[in-house]
């Protein structure tokens, strides 16, 4: 089920980010706020990190993290394109899929890599499967901004 | 797990009414798109309807759902008061958390009522631990857009 609602959340950005052109992406969701751009290279940025987070893997693009999560939008000039953002978006999320479904069910129970060791005796529920639950909801807090940018009578 | 990403996200938008005024919650979150008043309407009427749909007794506030959910935003004229919908807000959270407290166990895997018989046989994840998972996402999602209402300097 959690991963069920997962995928619906990907599934429905890709969705939003496919009926979305170049210039739309590049508006802010209201004044003054986040461009889509930026939403999308901060989505692809945290997919990415969980690869190593939940232990399947490598970031495969690392340089995303600086200047979509730790810099806010409009204070990085240099963005990578929309055409490259939008395949990052789809890789990290095919290599997380792929993953997910060679995982053992065990594994989904022990602890990610954002959490220490004495941490996680005392909260044992902050395992893999809880990773996916907060990230589906970090995913579905964007996206309710993403929809913004369609024009209006095409919203959901 | 599911209930903690629940009352995480509950809690979160708790915070965010609290801290919007009645003013800001009656403007846009972005031009043209739905006011802060429609959103608190519109997800207290979703959480209200989750009682029935699961089980947990009735919905304290049955009209709310013709206004703020069948109905578009600003096609109401006769809408409740901000200090009536945000204390309906925090009343029918507070019964939902209640009620799930006392679920056993084995009730969270049990169908729940926007779910045929027929569709449950053939899809047994329909039942009332992921209307939970869906209805954080759909929190998650509107919580997204409500932040927008807060003063820049103010977001988080």
């Amino acid at each position: 089920m959690v991963l069920d609602a997962w995928h619906v959340q990907v599934k429905n950005a890709d969705e939003v980010f496919n009926s979305l052109s170049d210039k739309q992406l590049s508006k802010e969701i209201a004044p003054g706020r986040n461009r889509g751009v930026y939403l999308l290279g901060h989505l692809t940025a945290v997919h990415d990190r969980m690869l190593p987070l939940m232990g399947l893997g490598d970031q495969r693009y690392p340089n995303l993290h600086k200047t979509f999560v730790e810099a806010a939008d409009k204070t990085v000039i240099d963005l990578p394109t929309l055409e490259d953002l939008r395949n990052y978006w789809k890789e990290v999320n095919n290599v997380l899929s792929e993953r997910f479904l060679k995982m053992p069910v065990n594994e989904w129970f022990q602890k990610h890599n954002a959490v220490s060791d004495v941490d996680f005796a005392k909260e044992p529920h902050r395992n893999k499967l809880n990773m996916v639950i907060n990230r589906t909801n970090h995913l579905a807090n964007h996206l309710g901004q993403l929809i913004l940018l369609k024009p209006k009578d095409a919203e959901a």
